[in-house]
């Protein structure tokens, strides 16, 4: 998707879609305020920045609400353009009317972002600071939110802008050197440069490895609960979300098309899948082409393996971990029915559960929690849950190693020049000093209309 | 419902519950500030009403979340008090962690309608302009939109306010007359008397029976489709929602329990019931204890009687009406199955359809819009749509006329003066003069949370 003219005003309706007290309606671009003068009772041109202003929304001399407007002058504003927002009463005829009104002054529709996607343009933001907007909306749990202000106030930034500058002071340097091949001339200092490259390696080292933790965080501990038919896989399931359906439920977008269920343990969000939900999610991947996010997550998946004590001896359940060949790390032996009786098993990581009458339930959260290593995340550590960060970062420490390589070799310093510059250009498109038209619509395709 | 301390500082979502760009929280009471105070960035208290203030809001030295507060010092705001709105992103993790904060504060949760019934207590409004509110925010047509607004922009008050004050004067001058009775003195003058009861008696009676109109307007047109079996209802009722069930969906709170469908012709909204849908619909109303709401709808139902006219003659069609017992001006006969061809009836307003071929069906509708007899609603007109107007009316109407009877009769001017004070009462009851916290607890029990 590329992005339409960057000139409109654009229009969105910000808040929620629902009949509710109030909503709020974002205009922002260049005839933001001219717009505002045509259709509310009150000069706004003319108004002052970060003022609001009661009166009434007119079509065709009717009163369509009675509403506060706020006047942002740009640069000053979200967007860095001018924008007007409108809070009205939140009805669906006014929304709909009051929008109609403001497309017929010449406004158009905001695609899902563009407000975002002027924010970074105008330089209001970096665009990991932008990317981090639309995660910190979609939050659910205590970690999600940490990690996602942590990245919107400038966490990339923070870490790589000091490093990648005086990189770029390097590149300079080095670059110079090249005009005066003939003279034996070294500014840039080699053992200053080499310690350079060493600290930013071992930065862009730390950030790929807390995508596990940050992936694990911004999706779900993905859980699987598996086990033979009867061994009491739904009642488990029922159990654990218990207490927490009605939260779940509350929660848009989380759709029983794709995930079995959704559980918060101790701020961390859990998504549990059943044996078929497995197979079910696979085929919805397929079709998404996000191959690549459930990859990563099933292979830090846990597995919740449940067996009727009764029944199935520990030979039996051994057998079948052979055979799904999952990580002895990530699973769980669940015994259940402890309500007949408790057996004995030759493994004390065993643990007695009783779905049917909800006992156990509490441990086995706690041992989930434990088993998903997520551990508690701090504002101070930035942590890296976006794929084209990882990428990015990926590319980076690739290019760093063939600068780390050119130098063991000895290879000459216009090549190195070239291995710098390139991860100064995967650096770069972290934080968007590197961006295209389209990359950005890619980015800002997943935001919510209005944002 | 009476309603909590209303010294107390109250906090509500304004806006919809849904993940979207942005939220409002709004809270109001002698502690707004003093409570931002705690959780901003930036000082409220000292900060100028109606500014917009951008800033971190901060639990436990931790970002919550960056956003904006819009401050409102009282009586200049809403409910007349000292109110702090803030925009923040639309996360329901990052609403339910902020409203908690400020809860922490001290606030308390706002009951529905709490910040109306400050506007109406604090006099920013009165009481049926603040009902006004909850129709307009409920408004889907244009047609329940203009008569909200029309009752929010005082409606009442410009039809009864000046009557009433003129005949709060004549009471007061006959209850004067009382203190001299051993005297023959008459302060008040019979004739111009007895025209203010006149005018005052036609406009009351002018808006008792706008009441048929309004309740319409605002309910819908209840609209009856019934026939013997495959005479082609449900294919009928498919045919009429065809376009519509998008707009239909999008407005939450019609649900299929109660409303078979709803359908939106020229501005006026239909509600389409089949003939078990009012068998349900009656049982859901006993279950409601709104019988009285429906009994009215009901008196003035459209009756859309199908019929397949290759299987059932006129003297059938007629045998079955008669039987249903409808008002022959609200009862439509529509001659299903026209595309294997037309019959002849010796009726002129039978209207010839095929359902399944979707002919006819505009007519059909033209015809559905010409029989509710809704009309066009102008802004200049008010209509009474809310049955404790209705009420409220009728008891001054009733008033209205033991004080003519009085008159007719020769009876004691205390006596009158009685009446008198009784249609006042009646009177102050819609615009809120006269209320009593019952009252206004059951008004704003039917308000959203926030509103």
């Amino acid at each position: 998707m590329i992005f339409r003219d960057p000139e409109d005003t654009i229009v969105a309706l910000a808040s929620g879609e629902a009949v509710s007290a109030l909503s709020l309606i974002r205009i922002s671009g260049k005839n933001a305020f001219s717009i505002a003068d045509a259709l509310f009772s009150k000069n706004i041109s003319g108004a002052s920045s970060h003022r609001a202003y009661f009166g009434d929304f007119i079509i065709d001399d009717k009163v369509l609400d009675e509403c506060m407007l706020f006047v942002f002058k740009g640069p000053q504003s979200f967007t860095g353009e001018d924008t007007v927002e409108i809070t009205c009463h939140g009805s669906s005829y006014i929304r709909r009317e009051m929008i109609t009104a403001i497309l017929g002054k010449g406004a158009r529709m905001a695609e899902p972002g563009e407000f975002s996607m002027r924010a970074f343009k105008n330089g209001k933001m970096d665009l990991s600071e932008t990317e981090a907007i639309t995660d910190l909306i979609h939050s659910e749990t205590k970690q999600q939110h940490a990690m996602a202000m942590h990245q919107m106030k400038g966490g990339f930034k923070k870490e790589l802008s000091g490093l990648r500058q005086q990189l770029i002071d390097f590149a300079s340097l080095i670059e110079l050197e090249l005009d005066f091949s003939g003279e034996d001339v070294e500014f840039a200092n080699r053992e200053d440069f080499f310690q350079l490259l060493k600290t930013l390696d071992s930065k862009v080292v730390g950030l790929i490895n807390s995508f596990q933790q940050g992936n694990v965080i911004k999706n779900g501990v993905f859980s699987v609960i598996a086990g033979r038919p009867n061994a009491g896989k739904s009642t488990l399931l029922n159990a654990l979300l218990n207490e927490e359906r009605a939260i779940v439920s509350s929660i848009p977008g989380t759709t029983r098309d794709v995930i079995e269920d959704t559980l918060s343990i101790g701020g961390v969000k859990f998504r549990l899948f059943d044996t078929a939900g497995i197979r079910e999610a696979q085929d919805q991947v397929e079709r998404m082409g996000i191959e690549k996010t459930y990859a990563s997550i099933a292979k830090g998946a846990l597995l919740i393996y449940v067996f009727d004590q009764q029944e199935t001896g520990l030979d039996k359940v051994l057998a079948d971990l052979e055979k799904i060949k999952f990580d002895p790390g990530r699973t769980l032996m669940v015994a259940n029915k402890a309500d007949v009786g408790e057996m004995e098993f030759d493994r004390e990581e065993v643990l007695f559960i009783s779905a049917k009458e909800k006992q156990g339930i509490e441990d086995l959260k706690a041992a989930m929690l434990a088993k998903s290593q997520v551990g508690d995340v701090n504002n101070d550590a930035l942590l890296v849950s976006n794929l084209r960060h990882l990428k990015a970062l990926e590319d980076t420490k690739e290019s760093l190693n063939e600068v780390f390589l050119g130098f063991e070799r000895g290879i000459s310093s216009d090549l190195v020049a070239i291995d710098i510059r390139r991860a100064l250009f995967h650096l770069g498109e972290i934080t968007g000093e590197v961006s295209s038209d389209d990359l950005l619509g890619n980015i800002f395709a997943n935001f919510c209309i209005g944002k």
